[in-house]
């Protein structure tokens, strides 16, 4: 067995928990030496030394340098994410890095020139990928069983709407949310989008229209191979976090629906009752997180192929078209690689 | 009991003969006293026959002036609707027409003009308005349980595809297809289309591109009241008719599914079998037709409301925009009544 | 195409006004040209007028020797089934009858050797083996998708109790109501029972407990070819009629479901709301009333193999020795044909 | 918070390995600082070595002396289950015993009495009392959704019969297999099981039944509070582990039906295919196996409450009656504490 694979976090927020967490208790062969964030504090240590990691420090600088560190994950404030990562990269180090790498696709670019040069592992946090439904129709259409694609619908909404503070610093629906329905549509298809239409609307919630963002939206995508594809998205879907997808072909239609809690249904004189979906992302997709670490040990150990600089960059690239495209109401070519 | 309502079918091709068993044997206080076909024959005679149908005559024009007959069924081809009806409505009959009345919208007016001074009653068939499920989503949207629509989608596709012949006359994908589905978009929202963009392909079958029409489409719906809607059809899908509509809304989200021939899953080492979808509209949508005609018969005996002029008329304007969409690549504003 | 079956309909109730209905409407190849109930008054004149009965009459021996009428059906209370039977058969009619045929086995075995000599065809009114979802459970079985049966199971729950003046008069839970289950049990394995064991509970109503019989059973059921099998049962389910079975085999597992009126699930803060079963047998099987006489009709012109002397006799030894086994608490051996 | 619950393993086969990784990865405030197994070798050294488990020894009396040692989870042969539980519990040890403690009675009472005497706490090893279906159906039991029971139905069905060695000290299928739906009935409805009547088949294996065991049954349960009960098992689902429930009542019926490993559907022109239910128990109830020792900490820490002496008896008395039920052909009645 290869030694492990010794990764230091940068970031200690949310995500940066639930990547500290999964490493240290559901991924073999790695590692997590040291946590970084500005506001490390004892309830930030604490949690670490709950799952074995006995260095907190302030500078994630500090790990760069550090020899005993093979790679680091990237879970600071997105506009970050870039800098730390050409640091980390010309380090030596091999990062995953969340989403977006930047909204800026040059800023994208530049970035991972330098990792290309530096000869590192990329991955970026594109984790649906990882999911076991989506998983599950992307074999659907590898294996043939799906035939040629014709048409891939999603559907994609949260079960609240964020607060007006982040809405304004999010780059807006199709860079903060839609981004991830963006990398699905390549990934289930196979296929590069070549051209989008967006429609727009503010129904949930009029403060996200006052910060010039919508919170419903309906996305036309036209794939390099000839096929349709649409996304529906909302801010507020008041059962719970949708997420459902369809790839429909010359051979068969795969359906992905939502995971419940239980498959517990209850029929009385008011009628059959069954579970909502789970609740958010950290619910929905938190085997795939994990899901999503085994691989980057995989890509390091063996170059196994996660999602990279066609995932980071294609994504951004169509979020910005469909934010043009929503602006002049007319479909919108997509840049990509 | 109010006296029977006597009825012509004008028109014995295949759906002549559905309405006409229908009424003979499933709708109440009707008889068919007369089918008319350029085109009789001893089968139809005999099919006349066994449902009680004693007189089948070649030209409709003789039915008109028959003071025993209120009303007329007109399921002739489409390019005699408009003329029919006309002919009828100054005759003084009861008008139910098959879809569409006219592709022209221009000639529907007229058309409707000459049935309003004529105040016999007129229906146009949109039977889906009439289907099991379409009826409790729309009753989930006018009970206050959706709360405000946000999102529709419609996903409609058909088993096969038409012959290339056909597509020739049919006017298209949109008006010959999704024209259905943009009155069921009118019918669930209870609101009008305003503007429209369509996205086409074809995917399925290159004689029907041969013939300058479509095969797969996703067309965006924008909604007098805010909402979007989105419908996505496919002249070829391999499980069956696939007819499916979800109502999104501000409080809940109403789905319909398929209806399959049973609820019989089988589950063996390949997996959990089930049934496909009913393979086709006459399938599907048999008791739909039963009760757009009892409908028929309580818009003529007490007013009920049906599906007429705005029907008629509307989803003609959304479907010619949707063309006009498809040929400039940008959303078009839909005119309507 | 043959001439019409000429039919009889003996007993104007509830049944009777159903098969009326359908013969007249949805089967083909009959004419019914009289019913007869002791109790004939205007109303069902007026019902039999509608579907084009003109005969309405009181006594069912006037029928018997009329030369235009071919068949018989039996819809009567259940005490008379037995004698008009015979009467019917030693008048050379055909005989279709509902269940049960009689409580006691000797007087089922004597009726149907006068129905042999007589060389007429007898059909009892099992309609459940014409239900779309048994028949294709049954189908699974025969085509070998199950394989070998091992387990067979029946859930069989009514909406609502009867009144106890009913109970008191119905020959008890086994004999009313499970008699259809073992039926069905006998259809869908194509094997006989030989052995039962009976566990009976009152719970739903202490008057049913007081008329000496029981609402809540669970059967278990020995079959000649080695297969197990369990019927629960229930007089009162608050969410509607619950007809469900599975056939459970060495190659498969073969389930259904119960139907719904709509297939529409309504999402929201309080969960996922779909709809109860359809209420009771009249909306449940309807569509089985139906067919039962279309395979009558079948039995008459081609010889087509319906529920006869094996289903009628061996469903009430079936239930007896249920009834028996909840007396003494043992499992009881069920005599056969 | 209080300090770490030290945690003895004994027993290194299958499902000490379980434990073994649960407890070091997905269970807080514990520490297993022992695994003990007469076979220990390199590879259960690596495996324990991987997880943080330092010390692996051959002969579990060494950890019952040490005063670090908190608790002991027994994972030995079920021969000796009772000896150790014994054994620790004198020696101060907390204990979580696999099921079954005993197939003796007598050995069961015994050695829980001197459990009691020493004042620790005992779990016995119902895990499926912590499946997140099961729990949802006796929380809905709890809450009076249900109203007051009147039906369990309880479908356990293996995807493969075991080795005829195995069946041969497995002490039959009642004692080895149905015991954990004994259990579940009981925790299900809440109420003890007063008599049962059980019939059994030798379908799957005729070896099996070489070794006078049944691997087909079907028994039914009378509950202490009048409801009935029914429990379906077979060593032999071709599509997996079906694990189903359903307790129906006075006001609701609640089921569970299987997990599955996802939610995809495929729709084709042979039909609808969707998942097998997820393999067998270690997938099944992977998650209640973490859960169980969840609440075993807090059984030690807080006195939560655990199945214990009356799940770890009743649920064998419940078998042997089963089994002798079998023998005789009777119904018979359960002794219970």
């Amino acid at each position: 067995m290869s030694k492990n694979l010794r990764i230091g976090i940068i970031g200690g927020g949310r995500i940066g928990k639930v990547h500290a967490i999964n490493l240290t208790t559901r991924v073999a062969g790695v590692e997590v030496t040291v946590m970084t964030d500005p506001f490390a504090n004892k309830e930030l240590e604490a949690l670490a030394a709950d799952y074995g990691i006995t260095r907190v420090i302030k500078d994630y600088r500090e790990i760069l340098g550090d020899p005993d560190i093979d790679a680091v994950l990237i879970c600071s404030p997105t506009d970050t994410h870039a800098t730390i990562t050409r640091e980390a990269a010309m380090a030596g180090k091999h990062v995953f890095c969340e989403k977006p790498l930047d909204q800026d696709p040059d800023v994208i670019r530049k970035t991972l020139d330098v990792v290309k040069q530096a000869g590192v592992i990329f991955q970026i946090g594109f984790n649906r990928r990882f999911d076991h439904n989506f998983r599950a129709l992307r074999q659907a259409v590898i294996d043939g069983s799906v035939g040629d694609v014709h048409l891939l619908r999603i559907t994609s909404r949260d079960p609240e709407p964020p607060p007006a503070e982040y809405v304004r610093v999010s780059g807006g629906l199709f860079l903060d949310m839609a981004i991830h329905d963006f990398d699905m549509a390549r990934y289930l298809t196979g296929s590069e989008v070549v051209k989008v239409h967006a429609a727009g609307a503010v129904l949930v919630d009029p403060a996200i229209g006052r910060e010039g963002d919508i919170d419903t939206a309906i996305t036309t995508l036209w794939f390099e191979n000839g096929a349709l594809g649409v996304i529906d998205n909302s801010r507020k879907a008041t059962y719970g976090y949708d997420q459902r997808a369809e790839v429909f072909g010359s051979r068969a239609c795969a359906s992905s629906t939502n995971d419940t809690p239980t498959t517990v249904s209850l029929s009385d004189a008011e009628g059959v009752r069954s579970e909502k979906p789970l609740f958010f992302f950290l619910e929905r997709y938190a085997e795939s997180f994990a899901e999503e670490l085994r691989d980057f040990v995989k890509a390091v150990n063996d170059g196994v192929e996660v999602p990279g600089r066609k995932a980071a960059l294609n994504s951004v690239l169509i979020a910005l078209a469909a934010k043009k495209s929503l602006e002049t109401g007319l479909p919108v070519e997509v840049d990509r690689e």
